[in-house]
């Protein structure tokens, strides 16, 4: 995407999967990744591996504004992976919620 | 820039300014994400506010891989950067370094 500035809504977070877990629950969250593609007020999806921890995987967002991102929640396609995900999860933490304001690759 | 998938060099983390310089600080971090768009290894690197803290600043970085980044710390552009920024730093916390697997916005 071209570069760009403004006021974004960011959020980045660790998700924590029952033991040996964490590749199916980054296989889940890719793919809730890849049906966000059509999505114009998510502009950011990123999936990580934590290299310290085999269960835990980290998503990035940055969307146009807050309310789209809760919005994207209840869309049919992302309460099945919702769904799919839950009973893979053992926790979340280090939420944090950010206003981004630009720079690359936004 | 087009969905992707692979396995990249993510890191993320807070910079506390020293207090009242989180503008300051938010400003030459945004100039830092603008003089790497001519860097290829660097494939995002997002400055963000906190709404909790006035003073400070997040960056989240995805580099194709580590080295690469580290390399770039040498660049003249980005020392001088450095050496302007350094100054106002109170501390930096919360970093992670992580595997970006993929997802939207790669």
């Amino acid at each position: 995407m071209a570069y760009n500035q403004g006021m974004y809504y960011g959020v980045h977070g660790k998700f924590t999967a029952t033991p040996g877990n964490g590749p199916a629950l980054l296989d889940i969250l890719l793919r809730a990744a890849e049906g966000l593609r059509a999505n114009p007020d998510c502009l950011l999806y990123l999936v990580s591996r934590d290299p310290a921890d085999a269960d835990a995987v980290w998503v990035s967002e940055v969307w146009t504004n807050a309310a789209a991102h809760q919005g994207s929640l209840d869309d049919e396609a992302a309460r099945a992976l919702i769904a799919e995900a839950r009973p893979l999860i053992a926790g979340m933490s280090d939420r944090v919620e950010l206003q981004t304001m630009g720079g690359k690759g936004l």
